[in-house]
């Protein structure tokens, strides 16, 4: 019997939720050994970690864990309990199907405002440098922006590169703030025109970024919307709106930073230098840390006039893959161990700019001697110190900032410090751009088909693109790592972004020592036939997961898709591709999840979303979304349930195209799924 | 010693949270004699109200309610406990305050978003209408679309109607789109000076309606901003969003419908007619409620061919009071007992479009002979009747739900009824500008300053705006009846919208008949002469309290408060007024608290927002605020003690004028509050 026969009839976790956090003190909560030999080395040392405040806080509330705490209007909290009678219901009479429905969709709201609004900051950048109002940043990539103004059609005839520039900042602007009744420019040009068609048919293609977030809000007010089915697709629509601020952020961030190359780097605790000034860049917005990366060298001398031996850049989260993938900046480390960074002792100074920045880094800095430098005017943490950021001053700031460290430097000189001696080598830097370089020695005219026959001829069964997030309730970079060693196993083309990206790189997965360890033979081969046709310009090989990015990046995870689809010469329901967020956490996740289920795709999740609590919204979101829209969500805490199920999902796909014609015979029965 | 010595010090509500909700089954739940008679009559049907989900709610989750509760990102829930440990943040880190304040804002943010998309809702009917695009609206009053364009800094001159027309609901467009940095047009061209300089200063002054909430969420997203003091100016930022998308309503809804003039009309239950065919307009915008009115009496004579005396509208909620304010329809009642205006059995149709719309209304038509109507596609209730509304099928739209109603008329004969013979004479229909009208006669220049002068006098103590919302927390009514007594016998001048002025409508408070026996001496006085001088176009007297419309007519209040600031040539921190939300419920109570706390007014609100988690938010919300903004929270559930505090607001700010000179005299010690 084939996979997918068993899967289709198992929507549910397989871990029930009582079960999911056994003895949570009595396990190691991660397993990433730069980490565990942190955690061991503090043991009794009375710093408090996530680690920590994750086992404190269990047993966490069963009804907020399962979406029936509604807060959103000040009769409440209220808390379905039972099928019946008065308690059964809200005090305004919402049921449970109303009540996570609200708090779900509106977790997509909060993601798709973040990712936005960091795309936005971006684009001011972009019409500060294009309008000539600072010098501190310029087009550096105009190859990019004349192919993205051919993309959202925009006509750089006769435009000098500030004009052109200027016009697509404006149009990416307008994206946000439109007010007639088009869809963003910045959706529409991407998509297949089966998407195109779908989402104009259910109405979820958002004709403004911040609007289709505020329309949410509005909807799941207290007394408006009711309808488990109406609220779950605005949310899909929010989710569409994320997918555009994320486009826009790629696309700008890429013009005014460079689209990324093959690089080299390393990654986890170990690239942390004792001697060198150690900055360690935090956060998501690329475009201050880049400032910081590239200033660097000229600052080096100040560092060593301090007695460093130079300055060692190294980044957390996005920020930290940013320039990462446009200058080899090593990572230090992922989400859930922000704060054993600082616990090496040797990190001057950490700044940051926006989300997934924990809070409590402030406290541990106390114990060390790290400054902590927020730079952003929303985003502060008391006690602090925060040197403001913008486009005009970043250069200045950066020097600041830079100083600041190397004074840090000195100060620690004579105290202890702890760094584990654990990292990989990284191969990363694959914009769709890179790799479609890549396979175009395989195909020159349409290189995507380099993959397409691989997939055709059965060799390799699809692409799983894995995405950012750790969750602290998962035993940390687990789900990560376990789910992609089963895929690569079996064939599967992986790309990836975020704090997913950066458990593979922390672990090894993306040294290509590795390849022929971890992939299955087909998949190897075909590295390997890459790695020989790019051996120009590819001095240390191909890894065995393609690191595409930060969370914004998931945009091109997006163009990964539509580019199959069209090679196929199908829309994207139909593509062997399948989307999983192994420990996802932030309100992103959710909004980048309902953007990849709009986009037609089989999406995991690897941790719970308050979703339980209502079984009709559970089937809205594993199986109505799949009749509209093709694409679903798989909930899934266990990885190697997972992992079958995404093969499961990927082989439904192949078989479909006929690809599995053995496994096709032996049916008898019509499937349910039906797309 | 004067009042305001003693309540400077107890910014704490004077009753401990776990004694706020005493014997919840054993008291009444309403003062409403008509909701009580409901009540009792249905005692043992076993039918399930708001009333009894209150009730089975309890206890409600005290982290919840404090406000320490925390889900923003799916490690959650947090629930932080004790003030040290790993227990005492959430799992990434965050402190009480961080969350509190987070939790707050983003109840401002979802308040700001239900307001200004449903006044730009509005904007696109007027903008159809300009363009001649729809048949079924119209400019109705050209004289105010002339004042708006004036006020927001529109040329009229040489503009037809539609010309002007488009281009101030184009204004009003961009305000909610702007990509500049300018800050909104309909709020700065409605402030003093003095404000606009404030908002200037303190960056709170939103670019757009949208952005504002976008921003807001991105700020409290996971790891963003820590910072209470910021994270709680953002939410005034979204306050002032809120403002702006009200004033927005307003001016359009009055551009399109009329601008209100006094009318005459009645409110509770008793209003409701077996023998007609009973239309109950529920909900909150204005467009097609307006159009049933307007095409009501046509339809007369197919409402009497099936045997019924005719059709009998009345509303429930903002719907209902603007329908009152334009055209006279009666009120049925007010949000906490709308079911019962089904459980009357003589509810043909309820048709409701956007807010405060209890789902379970649907579950109690069940039982009765009612049909559920929603009109809105972001707005639906399973199991209801949806009939799509837009601006260019209003008028037909309309026509159908008539004949549905009459048809339910049909179906409803033979069936029991019980209708409590409960009802109040009402005078309504207060807009700013019939308000002035009215002192024009004492005043003709400077309108105002005829209130003005019995302030400076002594004889009136100032204005108290009551605003919006019942919350089945409190006893239904109460809060609103009992403070505004308590400010009507002290010679308050009160203005209201929302349900609470439904509930004074209900109560009788709007009855001229009681003016005598409701105000202080020198109140009474006044209004007797305003009565005096108007008798012209008065045919029914004055109320005690003026209602000045809807929830979104808030901002009604603003302008009123605007002219009072102007008219004593000080800013509005120095003006003697407050509001109050006795009953705060909704989301959108929380943004307009926000937007007068902003705009300098001690706002008082009498149901606890989730902010005891954290003194410090607590003290950011009362003091900081203050001595930033001269505007603060006052939270106070115990009626008398809030009556106290609003007078002591009023007298304080009356004797900063010099008015008490007396009271002034007996001072020696300098004040805290400073501004």
């Amino acid at each position: 019997m084939p996979r997918f026969r068993d899967t289709e009839l198992s929507l549910s976790p397989s871990v029930p939720r009582k079960e999911r956090v056994k003895d949570p003190k009595n396990i190691m909560r991660s397993v990433d050994p730069a980490a565990l030999e942190m955690l061991a080395h503090y043991k009794d040392s009375g710093i408090i970690t996530g680690y920590d405040r994750y086992v404190a806080q269990q047993p966490q509330c069963a009804f907020g864990y399962e979406g029936v705490c509604c807060k959103i209007c000040i009769q409440g909290p209220c808390r379905v309990k039972g099928m019946e009678g008065a308690k059964s219901k809200g005090v305004c009479g919402a049921h449970d199907y109303t009540i996570v429905a609200r708090n779900i969709s509106r977790l997509a709201a909060g993601g798709a405002s973040a990712h936005s609004d960091h795309g936005r900051e971006i684009v001011y950048t972009l019409l500060a440098a294009a309008r000539g109002e600072t010098g501190d940043f310029k087009v550096k990539d105009e190859e990019k922006l004349r192919r993205v103004a051919a993309n959202v059609g925009i006509s750089a005839e006769g435009k000098d590169v500030n004009a052109l520039a200027e016009e697509v900042a404006l149009a990416a602007l307008n994206d946000f703030g439109n007010i007639t009744s088009e869809p963003c420019r910045w959706l529409t040009s991407y998509l297949t025109d089966g998407r195109k068609k779908k989402f104009e048919d259910c109405n979820i293609a958002p004709t403004s970024i911040d609007r289709a977030v505020v329309n949410l809000l509005h909807s799941t007010h207290m007394g408006v919307d009711a309808d488990p089915v109406n609220i779950i697709f605005t949310g899909l629509r929010a989710g569409l709106a994320d997918y555009t601020g994320m486009h826009i952020s790629t696309d700008i961030s890429d013009i005014v930073l460079g689209t990324p190359e093959p690089c080299v780097s390393e990654a986890n605790l170990g690239v942390l230098k004792p001697k060198k000034v150690n900055i360690i860049l935090h956060g998501h917005n690329p475009m201050l840390s880049q400032t910081l990366v590239d200033i660097g060298p000229e600052m080096e001398d100040e560092a060593k006039a301090a007695g460093a031996e130079g300055i060692q850049f190294s980044g957390i989260c996005c920020t930290g893959n940013e320039v990462l993938m446009r200058s080899g900046v090593p990572i230090a480390t992922n989400f859930s161990s922000q704060e054993l960074a600082i616990m090496t002792g040797v990190a001057d100074l950490m700044i940051v700019d926006v989300q997934c920045i924990m809070p409590s880094i402030r406290a541990v800095a106390e114990c060390f001697n790290t400054k902590i430098v927020t730079t952003m005017s929303n985003s502060k943490i008391p006690g602090s110190e925060h040197i403001a950021f913008d486009e005009k001053h970043a250069v200045e700031s950066a020097r600041t900032v830079i100083r600041m460290a190397i004074d840090s430097f000195k100060q620690r000189q004579g105290k202890e410090y702890f760094v584990p001696d654990v990292k990989s080598k990284v191969i990363a830097g694959f914009s769709v751009e890179s790799i479609m370089n890549l396979f175009s020695k395989i195909n020159a005219d349409v290189p995507m088909q380099a993959l397409i026959d691989e997939i055709e001829a059965g060799r390799i069964k699809g692409v799983a693109f894995f995405c950012g997030c750790n969750n602290l309730e998962s035993v940390h970079d687990q789900n990560h790592l376990e789910i992609v060693k089963g895929l690569l196993k079996e064939n599967v083309f992986v790309i990836t972004t975020g704090c997913s990206a950066q458990a593979m790189a922390k672990a090894g997965i993306m040294d290509p020592a590795h390849v022929d360890e971890l992939c299955g033979e087909n998949l190897a081969a075909f590295l390997h036939k890459l790695e020989e046709l790019n051996k120009d310009t590819l001095t240390d090989g191909l890894p065995s997961a393609f690191h595409v990015g930060s969370c914004v990046d998931c945009s091109r995870a997006h163009d990964f898709l539509t580019l199959m689809a069209k090679t196929m010469g199908v829309d994207t329901p139909k593509v062997p591709y399948v989307a999983t967020a192994p420990e996802a956490m932030s309100e992103k996740a959710i909004s980048i999840g309902c953007g990849f289920v709009a986009d037609g795709v089989p999406t995991h999740v690897g941790t719970m979303p308050p979703i339980e609590g209502s079984a009709c919204v559970y089937d809205i979101a594993c199986r109505i979304a799949s009749d509209v829209y093709g694409g679903y969500f798989i909930f899934e805490t266990d990885y190697a349930k997972a992992t079958e199920k995404l093969l499961a999902a990927l082989e439904y796909r192949t078989w479909k195209m006929g690809v599995h014609k053995a496994v096709a015979e032996k049916f008898d029965a019509p499937l349910t799924q039906n797309y």
